[in-house]
């Protein structure tokens, strides 16, 4: 077995993490953290230490870790057949089932899947989706793509762009040219103070249409956007939001991309986020919650209304070009039959949907009335608590003092991780669906307790 | 047990594939082909069908099917860690590991590693880098990226447009503007039939540097290239074209991205086709060969120079904003540390030289003078046939009669598979790096044979 010196030096040697400060890592600045071993919401580090994972891996470990049902299933195809490919009409038992899987749990409209990797290649192919779309339409200028401020939706060129978090553009030229952004429906962050939710809510409506207008309605092939924002703060929709913006994406011809990496089988409590706040969306983007990381597979579902144009198109043109080698792999397609199997046998929706509201409902508790404490909000197992120097005058924390970072650190330390979300003072929590009462109380505690360590303030 | 009549209607109903003419398969008019499992280099379907791949999935099962060594590598990971993320210094035993063992591989000048899903998301990491390189360079106006036309660099929106093949432009609206095209490194199709190797190279270069010119190689920060064209064609450069090539590059201040995708740890009977090629890359794209499929991953591999200033952009800038949420996917570097080791155990690397040899001599020998082929190319164990009407008058055979997708059906019918390349009439080989001369002589033989059955011509 290799020493851990050893693997440490390898590490800031050889290996590039994401997210990282390179210059600090390879200078050994910043700690390596080996993981060895996981169960439920719990994971093991190579140095003994034990976490109450409150963020499941990144919102993606939904039936929790250490699931043998899904280790055997990954176990069993690698032996039968670990990979073939999935182009011009291949396919493997597992493949199919999960199509068909998938195409029960989303809404009655969308019954067809194309199988990738990741959310962000997801949304790519979506991109690609909605341009192949309107080329066949005949209106090949339906081409820019709005995004939201404070959406989440990958890392790449345009997924990177589609996503509206400075840390995600700068220094890397991003956004790109193809897509437009318009408010973050972010009710804690509205205009005015006095603004009530439903005046937030007409006032995104008309920033959208003003935006629309601006570009022109020609120009726009579609809008996407997440149930809830997930990365940008995690921030539930104020009253209303999805009634006002469907009629006038509908209205300009305008195709609707919901994200739903994050909220895709069962995180808000219901099994698809679409559901749950009345989304009619012509394509969903899925990838975590499909397997659960275990391994990795995301999807593309595509309405029936968008499946009848790309018969057309493939009729008239041939073969749709696109593809991955590693589209609908054969190991990522049986994690997710497994994994989808679990969802429903331990009955982790209603988990989510009551352990949630019980958990929201500890938050608040603990956190609500906590002098620096802006905002407590969530919906199901995602929440987040937004910490401000003082909410009462509304002035934020200076970011350079890296509060947050301090605060999830000392979490860390209370044996509880949280997510020190990319921008603002935002503490993230997304548990695996699998969370008792007692983990979401522990949870709540040590957030508190974390609050107190860093700012002296109980 | 799910019955073949069951599975083709969920297929038909709820499964996008890759590559596919989605309206015929909806219909039934186009087969359905359920893989259950493979050894060595042969694959097996549900019908009870066994073939010989001589394309080893998408060039990349390289060190065969059913690798029990690799399997189990994979189980052992998924009972004991299936997932967590590598964000800010996270990682797992494998993940250093492979990080450790591809730094050893990769030319002596490069030494970190990116890990991500699929050579398409390798290259979207690729171009952010590049980007991010000439921001921190203080001259982010140098963005666009030299490709070629022919390339192949993968499916998405960039990358996509970094691909030089009419199939995945068409109707997409690719490529987009940031991306431009030069000349292919073709011989075969070279301007004028009377040009040597070598004036065939000196005119890529030519046109190269005319290119830099119009665009102002100020506006441009990287070229990127396969050392051997793949889905292109298969196409070995001309002699001296990689020597030509790069003092360009040098001159410009243009960054070179070597994309090994396919060439990557075996193919060209080389470690990796840089070195076979001599190409000094400020980044390598690695993806299949990587894993052998078995699971997805792919890495950037980055020069000393290139982390220099990423740590210096780091110290400016702060973390890195990137990232994939499986990036470094523990099941995929288990999978990776596992292969690797088999390249070596089994030496297949010297097997893809002399196999490669062997194969490329047999392929010439049946087929080199027959009536309808006009070229029989490639390295290693990368091989192509390119068929046409009349090959001394050099005229091509019409693309609607799909002579070549004839021929690899009849291949099928004879128990072997071959590729029918996207663009052109070309015959693909890129069997795994395990096949012995016994099996790529019945590969030859049948290709002969299939060609015969379908020209009628011996």
């Amino acid at each position: 077995m290799l020493t851990n010196d050893q693997l440490n030096q390898w590490d800031r040697e050889h290996f590039l993490h994401a997210s990282t400060h390179f210059a600090q890592h390879a200078r050994g600045e910043s700690a390596t953290r080996i993981v060895t071993t996981a169960d439920g919401v719990h994971i093991e580090d190579r140095d003994g230490n034990r976490f109450l994972d409150a963020f499941a891996g990144l919102y993606c470990v939904n039936v929790g870790y250490g699931r043998t049902e899904i280790a055997e299933a990954i176990a069993k195809q690698a032996h039968e057949l670990a990979y073939y490919h999935s182009y011009v009409g291949h396919g493997t038992e597992a493949s199919i089932t999960l199509a068909h899987m998938v195409a029960e749990r989303a809404p009655a409209h969308m019954n067809r899947v194309y199988f990738g990797l990741s959310g962000s290649d997801a949304n790519e192919t979506n991109v690609k989706l909605v341009w192949y779309y309107w080329n066949v339409k005949g209106r090949p200028e339906k081409r820019k793509i709005i995004s939201r401020w404070r959406g989440y939706h990958g890392s790449g060129l345009v997924t990177g762009s589609l996503t509206g978090l400075t840390p995600f553009h700068a220094k890397f030229g991003l956004p790109m040219a193809e897509v437009v952004h318009t408010e973050a429906p972010y009710y804690f962050r509205r205009p005015r103070r006095d603004m009530s939710e439903a005046e937030f809510t007409a006032h995104c409506a008309a920033e959208l249409e003003a935006l629309i207008e601006r570009e022109g309605a020609d120009n726009i092939g579609a809008f996407i956007g997440e149930p809830i924002l997930g990365t940008g703060g995690i921030v539930p929709p104020p009253a209303g939001y999805w009634e006002a913006i469907q009629p006038i994406l509908k209205k300009h011809d305008i195709l609707l991309i919901a994200d739903e990496v994050v909220t895709g089988f069962g995180r808000l409590g219901t099994m698809m986020g679409s559901t749950h706040y009345g989304i009619t969306p012509d394509i969903i983007t899925i990838a975590k919650g499909l397997t659960s990381a275990y391994a990795p597979l995301s999807g593309s579902i595509v309405s029936d209304g968008v499946f009848k144009v790309l018969e057309e198109g493939t009729d008239k043109f041939g073969p749709f070009g696109h593809g991955w080698t590693y589209s609908a792999h054969p190991i990522g397609a049986a994690a997710g039959v497994a994994n989808l199997k679990l969802v429903d046998d331990l009955g982790l929706v209603q988990n989510s949907r009551e352990t949630g509201a019980y958990f929201q409902n500890a938050l608040r508790e603990r956190l609500g009335s906590h002098r620096f404490v802006g905002d407590v909000r969530g919906e199901g197992l995602m929440a987040a608590v937004e910490l401000q120097r003082d909410p009462d005058a509304g002035t934020d924390f200076d970011a350079a003092d890296k509060t947050t970072a301090q605060v999830v650190g000392a979490m860390a330390k209370h044996g509880v991780i949280a997510r020190a979300m990319p921008q603002g003072e935002i503490i993230g929590f997304a548990p695996p669906l699998c969370i008792t009462p007692a983990e979401v109380d522990k949870v709540a505690d040590v957030t508190a307790q974390a609050l107190e360590d860093v700012t002296g303030a109980l």
